[in-house]
């Protein structure tokens, strides 16, 4: 399997500047690794993610939550990444990019499920999709959870989560997730060139060792949060999802349908709130 | 059709900090919009995308050449936008959310054209893709392109693509695409939630002007430059592609075989070259 980080010759140039020279100086750096996942469920191919090697067992898992297909390890019968030698051919050795699912007697991967907007529930004709027709939200969501947070302490998680990051220094190129308790402990950090692979591997590990849904949980991410993500965090049941930038407008819309409570902007000592206030301690 | 920003109401929480009083202030915040775009194809859903409301016509165009499906604007007769009227059903009014593609005679989405690369080209067994399997590119690609490049210009071309944005200032949500001619003139900016869409939409404006392929030209990304990223700049045919922050592996191995010149971290004055340095001038 490719590592999470490639090593590959590059030419830093240097423009001169106040005085410097200028330079050309070639060294090696290391990269994110990018390689193509396959998820496959009961034979049948499911989606391709472009993702950073690593925890692909709970990337598929996460993805299955997030698609509304499962809600608890029991859903999934197993999960296997082939190793390369089942195929066949002699150079896929090691390659490990297509994860197997098998899932429990009786769950299955519903048309309705899909998040294929266009082809079922909206508008056929002018793709009028309501947030209740694009996303596939439990009927338990996130809304009754009683969960409160103090601020001083939301403020601190996004120099945990760069604190943790053992990647992300040496490629730059790395989003996180990280899960954290409500006083601030990081429960689970997860790194992938994609966003919400980062996030669907948080979820996964919590699915496998029965976590689900996160009653009190706060995740963090490193960028922006879309209405991707939003979903993702209702669906594992996580009350409190924070972003180091901006949400987009219809993750905002989404945590106020859902009860989900939305921070954008985690930076320093001030943060904003566009949903959900109701959860923050004064 | 909803607008690029929304207005939201947030919440503002400050800590106390070096003297100052915590403090809490609702007030009005402008979020980068968000919605699904689908793409229907000679009357077939193709995809959807969420999306930044606006250039729709062009993101349409610029999916389709970076699928591979088209080459230049008289493959494509017409490209409509739901406006909301057609469905019938009164309060769809205004969602503009289909754009509707029309092939030329003699065009059509071939299968093998789809990057879904579990059912077609890759291994069935391990998922092994090369990238010859996932990527589509034109048999005639960029790496004749004999432009070369100066390093001062290319290091001036960030803050020519912050001051062009004028979305960027009010939401900080929103990513960019600049096209700039090799001597760093901006000849078109597009912004998106999502970075890919960003670059289709630049990609699509120079489709419907007659300007592909884009010989002699630098893309610039304000984010990082995926595998993605770089497979729409070779379609483009754009000899170089430039990001404020880091590539991924596979964006630097497509780079490399295509012959495309990949920058990242172009800030200040210094930048890395991936792949294709020939390209820049001593």
């Amino acid at each position: 399997m490719p590592g999470r980080t490639a090593r590959r010759r590059v030419v830093r140039i240097t423009l001169p500047d106040a005085g410097r020279a200028a330079g050309s100086e070639a060294r090696a750096d290391f990269l994110a690794s990018e390689e193509p996942l396959g998820i496959r469920v009961d034979g049948t191919a499911l989606t391709m993610t472009m993702r950073t090697p690593g925890d692909d067992v709970e990337l598929a898992a996460g993805f299955l939550v997030s698609e509304a297909v499962v809600r608890s390890s029991a859903d999934i019968a197993g999960i296997k990444l082939c190793d390369g030698t089942s195929c066949g051919h002699a150079d896929h050795d090691g390659m490990g990019n297509i994860a197997d699912v098998t899932l429990a007697p009786g769950i299955a991967v519903a048309e309705g499920a899909r998040r294929n907007f266009m082809t079922t529930s909206a508008c056929g004709v002018c793709g009028k999709a309501s947030i209740e027709d694009i996303c596939v939200l439990p009927q338990a969501g996130v809304a009754a959870d009683a969960a409160r947070f103090a601020p001083s302490v939301l403020a601190g998680l996004p120099d945990r989560l760069r604190d943790a990051q053992r990647v992300f220094s040496r490629t730059g190129g790395l989003h996180a997730a990280g899960l954290f308790s409500g006083d601030g402990e990081l429960i689970a950090l997860r790194e992938d060139v994609g966003r919400h692979n980062a996030v669907d591997k948080v979820v996964g590990w919590a699915l496998l060792n029965d976590r689900l849904p996160l009653a009190g949980c706060v995740l963090l991410v490193s960028g922006r949060a879309s209405f991707e993500l939003a979903q993702k965090a209702v669906l594992a049941g996580i009350p409190l999802l924070a972003a180091v930038s901006a949400p987009s407008s219809l993750a905002a819309e989404l945590a106020e349908e859902a009860g989900l409570t939305l921070i954008g902007f985690l930076r320093g000592p001030s943060m904003n709130v566009y949903a959900g206030a109701h959860r923050l301690l004064d």
